[in-house]
């Protein structure tokens, strides 16, 4: 039928291919991509003719003409529209067919439908391959409107419904857009650590990561099993010590044979062996080990505490100051008790750091990143985002359009907090009060973005007390070299800041918030030898998912959840 | 001197630019990559004449013609080779410069050097825009030949040697080689969990995650400062309470105002909510929660254990068996005792996933997914290959070209274990024992790919008490559709199979191989309903870098290496 083992080309070589491309793109299977059909310009008119082997799974059926054919909406993942399907009775048992989730493979020739309809290309099936049937009484997500708020109950099944499946599209889409543009940037991908033992912001919103609990429920159920040695017994095994002893004593002293000697010495070393195991199983305490009335960490796996990371950031910089620019992309955790639509216990981020850089690079790079992805969506997804569009967000595409084409405004801190305060006499309410100082609030952020410029905003040189001390003081002495972006729907995408590279002036800024030197002193040393101006920022990916779809809740916009009670799967 | 914010073009685009733009090739920052200059086909020389500022890390740097003039060897990290640099001591005070590690910025002229040396162009520096200095006396990482076991102690400065830098620059390619090849593919990037709570291959080898210990600490010192209230504060508060009740039921008795018995109501709930305050902190105990004499884990931040991924292929299974093929990058963890050369705590997996698939089709993406990139290296990272052959391993270009260009050799377990006799036979000593139903050990492996076949050889079909409950049960009832990729250097690569898709014998099997049901049952979902035949396999990363550069020690392939006793940043 087709040929295996060749690549598919790219969505957007797909108009340029001739039929018999089209229908061998695949992927490592004997059927064909149902966006590979559909997907095309001519919605696959041009494949009319055309024998190919179709699979997904029912997205609608229905028996038609009293039970003698049935059309069914197949979906295979590949792209948001389904291909139509009509299956004779005389090919399969229909009913098995037509239940929403249902798997069939089927094998048939794409045909122009009558005059009419909506489909441009249906297949009329020849052979029913494979049926994975579903009993509709029992499946747990039906064809009926389903609430992303139901579909969390049911993770390992909701990327079946179009929704899902359209966010999963987009995140993947977003996910090679960051690589391409870093890698076009030369940008290196370096994999900071995910288990960590610098705990540089606290804590307090850190998970553990431990093996000290399974090792002392191991160890209590061998207690159980094999119970320690009593008093009693290690006496006696030292009274054996001693009997043996004496005994070796009395053979050299009656000058005895070296063979008698050396048994008896023999003797002694098996009763000292089993004397020494006695005293170390009798060490033995169930429970967590502790030293000094604390938990003795210099037995858990790392030999001390451990973490998950909050940010790669410190650890990507020690790359940045030797092979200049490069990014992470992956996992990080915060151990916070939110309930919000907007935090999760486990997300993404995505953190470039630029070497022989200031705060301008850094904010522009942060822009040419986020248009690059809006770009990226409007020409490789659109129509999954068409899909948002109807569903969930109308503004979603021109939104993305918008940010890809205007340039972002760019005000510094002060000017922020006096646009805010101009805003408030000229009647605007806000629930917390604006005044050089504070921590910009959501509300502030938005009503920036969102009301007042209707376009992104990068804010730039924050008060230093609201900040963290790796971020390069400014000459003015109150404000530091940070950035945030700010976007329409989200409000905070990106915060990113200069690093401070002078040793005295970081020294300084750690001492005065109260750190530690010692945990940093491996982050020092990027100062001490060979420092390097640099910058960097870290965009939270889930929160650019949001800012893209117009979805309200990032439980939706990433696979598997986790947030407080919850961690399913 | 040059513009900003324009994307670099990839390396093999390098040759076909006019000079300006190869000036221009930088990244966010108004210096130039040095690839740009050395990298190109003519190793700059057609630059002559052109301005540039370029930036990096002093390799090696001497003083020349009395204290004259210095050479400066400049990296920038952005490739293996450096950029030679000759700066007039009437530009800069040339003591500063020289050290190893120094970090310099400088502006100057492109010029071709006098004949007779090994350069085709250098830099003659009109001034010094920055000078990061380095005392050689303290540096931890001097000029003079370091081991890669020196500088795992120094994890923070050793991406400034060159052989970690072309480590992460292979590291890197491979990774985005990766991504290409499974986007060309049509397949979706999934972020399956870290967290998880599936506990599925058992859990003595899973590092747990966990907020209770630093709960209870939290506790512990709250409790200190503020001590639960005793048994007599408690009874005074009841005594209260019973005081406050009473005097409200003779008031009322007494038929008072509405006014004195509200009065008198609200002061009996203060005394009430004092109360049960009071019994609120009297049970606060120090110490993790305990239950029943266990851990109490619904307490912990996920209401229930919860441990770090082994793997993410059955989470990413219930996407295949949604949106048909996917695939997983991201780390995964082991808590295993292992201070072996090939173990890590935490490593990178990719992990796809094949809808409508069998065994055939999944040998067939790991062969091609394994050529792509062998294929990948060769053409843009050949620089680095060819340092990493000079210095590590001679034959590492050979052997990509090998892998790129042979068929693998496909061989079932029972044919494998023939081979493995008939070598006995001849002569061939093995440590382990061979004959069937052994799980193939690393020599068996390298025996098969190094010496019989010298090429790349994937077994499949292993008997079923070896493999995991999840492989597709073959007719025989003896063995299971899995395949291992074996390659030279390293053996095993890639472990993959086909899914038991079947819900009655996956059933059987979970249960025959005496694991409960009742954690598995989402899984078992995807075979209840809709189910298709599906495989996939897991590739190390780190394995696929140690076999593309011939180091030796997996903890030199990963940025920051987690073992047993170490955790360092």
């Amino acid at each position: 039928m087709v040929g295996r083992d060749q690549a598919a080309p790219p969505a957007d070589q797909l108009a340029a291919m001739d039929l018999t491309d089209a229908v061998q793109n695949h992927a490592f299977s004997d059927r064909v991509l149902i966006r590979s059909i559909v997907g095309r310009p001519d919605g696959g008119a041009g494949l009319a003719g055309q024998r190919v082997r179709a699979a997904g799974w029912v997205r609608t059926g229905r028996e038609q003409g009293k039970g003698t054919f049935a059309f069914l909406e197949l979906n295979d993942g590949s792209c948001p529209a389904n291909l139509q399907v009509i299956v004779d009775a005389g090919v399969a048992v229909l009913s098995k067919l037509v239940a929403t989730g249902t798997c069939v493979v089927v094998d048939g020739i794409l045909k122009v439908p009558p005059e009419g309809t909506r489909q441009r290309i249906e297949l009329r099936v020849e052979k029913v391959v494979h049926i994975g049937e579903v009993d509709p009484a029992k499946y747990p997500i039906p064809k009926t409107k389903l609430t992303l708020e139901f579909l969390r109950d049911h993770l390992h099944l909701r990327s079946r419904t179009n929704t899902i499946a359209a966010i999963a599209r987009i995140r993947n889409a977003l996910a090679f857009a960051t690589h391409s543009f870093f890698q076009e940037h030369h940008f290196l991908y370096v994999h900071t650590p995910i288990l960590t033992t610098s705990d540089c912001e606290g804590a307090g919103e850190m998970f553990q990561v431990t093996t000290l609990i399974s090792e002392a429920e191991k160890l209590e159920k061998e207690l159980i099993k094999n119970p320690p040695p009593s008093e009693a017994d290690i006496e006696a095994a030292r009274q054996l010590v001693s009997e043996r002893g004496e005994a070796v004593k009395q053979l050299k002293a009656a000058k005895a044979s070296k063979a008698d000697i050396a048994a008896s010495v023999a003797e002694l070393n098996k009763a000292k062996e089993s004397l020494s195991k006695l005293e170390e199983r009798s060490k033995l305490k169930p429970g967590i080990p502790q030293k000094d009335g604390k938990i003795d960490y210099t037995q858990d796996f790392f030999a001390r505490q451990a973490f998950l990371t909050v940010s790669g950031q410190l650890q990507v910089e020690t790359y940045a100051c030797a092979v200049s620019n490069v990014y992470t992309f992956g996992p990080t955790f915060r151990a916070e008790h939110s309930h919000t639509s907007r935090h999760l216990a486990e997300f993404w981020m995505v953190e470039p750091e630029i070497a022989f850089a200031d705060l301008q690079d850094d904010m522009s790079c942060a822009e040419a990143y986020v248009k690059y992805m809006c770009k990226w969506l409007l020409e490789k997804c659109l129509d999954d985002m068409e899909f948002m569009a109807k569903n969930y967000d109308k503004g979603c595409i021109d939104r993305l359009r918008m940010v890809a084409s205007t340039p972002f405004v760019r005000i510094s801190y002060t000017e922020a907090v006096e646009l805010l305060e101009e805003a408030v006499r000229g009647g605007k309410k806000f629930e917390n009060e604006v005044e050089w100082g504070i921590d910009l609030a959501s509300e502030h952020e938005r009503y920036l973005t969102e009301v007042k410029f209707q376009k992104p905003v990068i804010v730039y040189n924050y008060p230093k007390g609201i900040k963290a001390f790796y971020m390069r003081l400014n000459d003015d002495l109150k404000t530091v070299a940070a950035m945030d972006v700010l976007v329409p729907k989200v409000g905070e995408l990106i915060g990113g800041s200069q690093r401070e590279e002078r040793y005295d002036v970081i020294r300084e800024r750690i001492t005065e918030m109260g750190l530690p030197l010692e945990p940093y002193e491996w982050y020092l040393d990027l100062r001490r030898y060979g420092t390097v101006k640099h910058c960097g920022f870290g965009l939270g990916f889930e929160r650019m998912i949001l800012f893209a779809t117009g979805i309200d809740n990032i439980r939706d916009v990433i696979p598997f959840p986790r947030y407080p009670g919850r961690a399913d799967l």
